[in-house]
């Protein structure tokens, strides 16, 4: 890490030289006005090593072509297509009018650019994976740009900086500056939670937070797809768990094919999919589909009628979940999937005649944490039997349970107490597991005026540990917990807020300047916000060029 | 008030017993998955007397019909159309299928409803003011139901609590309970600032922000339209105003067109649009267009380059003042004006030498208070000159300012400290001056988790007063503030947020349980959604039956 820590404090000390010919002009008066200049066609989240010039060049998109000069596939070609439209024609399709490309006569005015030529240099994957290659390295010269990438997953993160370096001038002209970029991701994991079972989200925004999610080169969709509240995952083998658990049997849920079509949309942008199936507490919403999976609770000797987690002394417990586990490692094509494990309240258990004798009989004596680590055991050990992997809350670890070498422990407390996380990360660790950050990055909890600072500022190496040990951190999670968040504000919630993470985990990490970042985080929202999403303001008053649109 | 507190009492005595008919049948099991139980065909905000029976009628679109059986007029004509769109249509267009209506068959279930007679008493009036009478009488019958209202605003109100009755059960049939109301506003000013200085809102997004005031019986859209940010207003005699003081002359600015499109939509549905000018302070978007308007700020004895409050010493001042107010006076209908009057600091008047002169030649000593009552008195004088009335921020009375006995004083300071509005509204009724109260619904301020209860419990007529002095509170005003605002967020933010005030001025006073009200107001929000409108949710985890439609 050493080597790595001297390149990056070299790659910024070239940065600081070279950003200041991009300082906005000030334009007297009204410049004053506006409390965040605006820094366009700066990407987000800043390469490795991004070097751009004065020198600029225009793009015409009557002749303006993306070439695959290396290998293709169908992701690359959908990519480059993609790509073209985001830069020349982004947002929905009435908009087309409003971003219309300037006529040609005014172009001579400057030199133009006449491609893309993206080379790339081995056969796509399938699918994105925790060890997928992300590097890629690209020059706009006058000659044309060149995009070079390894594996398409690097090209497909090229294409989005390319698209991000081009800019509207204010006569319309698409304009881009000579630049030089080499870049490759801080943190292999780099994702987004979004919970669909406090509130339903609809497809089509868990569509348009994907496309959001490649904007900032996140790579991991983590869904949080049920929870105590609602089922909404319609399963090939239990169907009742979701026409009984869903809020609504028939509007409230994901199908098959909602499913496949999300895990599509996220491949064909390089994004991972790892559901998650929290169990044995957070699984309320089970029980009405599978009768004797839950623990009835007692009161006074009696069932009162009300359920706790899954019932961990029963064989039919365990039969089941073989079959679904098996069930959702096919649905989901990643190696991993996220096994919840977080909060299990021990009250309903201890209530529980069955479940006292069970643990007489296997010499627990009152100690319930030994009864979650045998359920959560268990259910490890049939999803590492199917030759995957696994996530899951730090609270498994903590309760001792023994978990594979290739397990990812999320480290999620406490984001009120930074010591506690950073103790968490120390110790997992230094346990030789590998970890996730998500403790300071919990964006449902809002409050009033700019946040993202306090997202930007928080650093998964921030522990105390040996240079093994921070390597062992794969990266972190944004998490947009859905108690009080659906289709009406995840995305205007969540953006730009969550790019501050974005920035965090792909970028070096001496990059933590706020004042260099809040203009470049502002243009990035006004990026997305032409691209057709409702990011919201990133810092106090201003505006963008173009605002978002109403139909 | 004491008469009225016992009506009132007797009223809610009433309802009391009768809701027990409309609490939501357990569903077993699933039940207890949602936080908040629905409570459809409840009206929010709820009326002054409101009796539901169980017995039930349908509707069916193809017969049921609105008539007008009174006085007509445009304004009834175009809501009629527009409540049986409401009922039976909501949403954008292609939501039409979705809500297709039950096929007749089904319809012999129950006993139809084959109209809704409106009663209109008296002439319409063109345009809602202060004095507007919301009064109204609506009973649904066997037979059908009947709308009584003096004047077109009840009829307006009628409709809307009319369209909020109908639900549809779950296999799709549009029903209705047999139910007895009168009601009318507890507060005759009801107002929600919109501020589109600090971030531009689109023309749509205030138009869809003024059906969600309808849809609670808002009836202020106090639009405080400039500020020191930006000057989107675009005026017909000082088209620089825009010109040089809005983010951006063409495309962040409201036409002379727009602004009539906004006042008719508003008065279509019942709703004064009050402007904010906001003066001396705040207005530093102002100085581009108006040579010598702001004071230039000193520093070591030299003009700094930076601008100050209004200069309020120069004659050219109140020239060019008596113009604009002219045009404001005329471009906006309703006799009120916001003349704004808050946070002016005196810093740069007291750097600047013509202004310290101008101290001496008055004999203001350094109270640059009497400097500040100077310029506002004078404004008012230019206002009140053209018969019309003003609204100003507190300050310009707490500086001793002179005002018109018909002023209307606005309360903001300060939502941290109860006690502080609380005295202000003593000390302003004191003065024998017509309140309103903003102080503690500033709903720009967010915070984790469900806030509306503490928007809810907060009472204009909580302070220390004389019947006399309560009786000056004419109402209030949510406001949402533009800093971390603009059309992505706004609606989502604002509604059912603002509900919970709309239900405060509208409703008794004695309705402030907050259990009651918890799973009304989620079934208010829900049916915003099914209208629409992108309101988020109120409480915690739960769901809509019509979730957010996406394009």
């Amino acid at each position: 890490m050493a080597v790595v820590g001297k390149l990056e404090l070299l790659i910024v000390s070239a940065l600081l030289l070279l950003t200041a010919c991009y300082s906005n002009v000030q334009r007297g008066y009204k410049t004053t006005l506006k409390s965040v200049a605006s820094s366009e066609g700066k990407p987000w989240p800043i390469p490795q090593l991004y070097i751009p010039t004065p020198t600029t060049y225009t793009l015409n998109s009557d002749s303006f072509k993306i070439n695959p000069t290396g290998k293709t596939c169908d992701t690359l070609v959908a990519a480059m297509t993609r790509y073209y439209n985001v830069i020349f024609y982004p947002g929905r399709q009435n908009d087309a009018l409003r971003f219309k490309p300037i006529s040609k006569s005014k172009l001579t005015v400057g030199t133009e650019l006449p491609y893309l030529n993206v080379n790339l240099e081995n056969d796509c994957e399938i699918y994105p994976s925790l060890d997928m290659d992300e590097w890629y390295q690209l020059f706009v010269k006058s000659d044309g740009a060149i995009l070079t990438a390894r594996s398409i997953w690097g090209a497909l993160r090229g294409l989005e900086t390319f698209s991000q370096l081009v800019y509207q001038t204010p006569d319309g002209t698409f304009t881009i500056n000579d630049t030089k970029i080499e870049d490759y991701p801080r943190f292999s994991h780099r994702g987004l939670l979004i919970d669909t079972s406090r509130h339903f989200v609809p497809k089509k925004i868990l569509l348009q937070n994907l496309d959001a999610m490649a904007y900032n080169k996140y790579n991991v969709f983590h869904w949080h797809i049920v929870d105590d509240q609602s089922f909404p995952y319609q399963s090939r083998h239990f169907p009742e768990l979701s026409n009984l658990g869903a809020y609504d049997p028939h509007t409230h849920v994901y199908s098959q094919q909602d499913v496949a079509e999300i895990i599509e949309y996220a491949r064909q942008r390089g994004i991972r999919v790892i559901p998650e199936f929290d169990t044995p507490g957070h699984s309320e919403s089970w029980g009405p589909a599978i009768p004797g999976l839950l623990t009835p609770c007692y009161k006074s000797g009696q069932p009162d009628g009300s359920y706790g987690p899954i019932d961990p002394t029963k064989n039919s417990t365990y039969d089941f979940l073989k079959v679904i586990v098996m069930e959702w490692t096919k649905v989901f094509p990643d190696k991993y999937v996220h096994l919840g494990g977080d909060e299990v309240s021990f009250d309903c258990w201890k209530s529980n005649p069955a479940v006292t004798q069970f643990m007489q009989k296997m010499g627990y004596g009152t100690d319930y944490s030994k009864l979650e680590q045998y359920y959560m055991q268990n259910i490890l050990n049939i999803v590492s039997s199917d030759q995957d992997g696994y996530v899951i809350w730090q609270e498994v670890v903590d309760n001792g349970v023994k978990v594979n070498p290739d397990t990812v422990v999320e480290v999620w407390k406490d984001r009120h107490n930074p010591a506690t996380y950073k103790a968490e990360l120390s110790k997992v660790t230094g346990l030789n597991l590998r970890a996730l950050l998500s403790a300071c990055w919990y964006l449902n909890d809002i409050s009033y005026g700019v946040d993202w600072p306090k997202y930007y500022a928080c650093d998964p190496h921030d522990f105390q540990g040996t240079d093994a040990q921070k390597k062992l951190v794969i990266g972190g999670e944004a998490c947009m917990w859905g108690e009080y968040v659906d289709g009406t504000n995840l995305i205007s919630r969540l953006w730009p807020r969550a790019s501050a993470v974005a920035e965090r985990l792909w970028s070096p990490k001496q990059y933590n300047n706020t004042a260099e970042a809040a203009p470049r985080i502002e243009e990035h929202r006004c990026r997305m916000l032409r691209r057709g999403l409702n990011a919201e303001p990133a810092n106090g008053p201003g505006f963008c060029k173009y605002e978002m649109q109403v139909n």
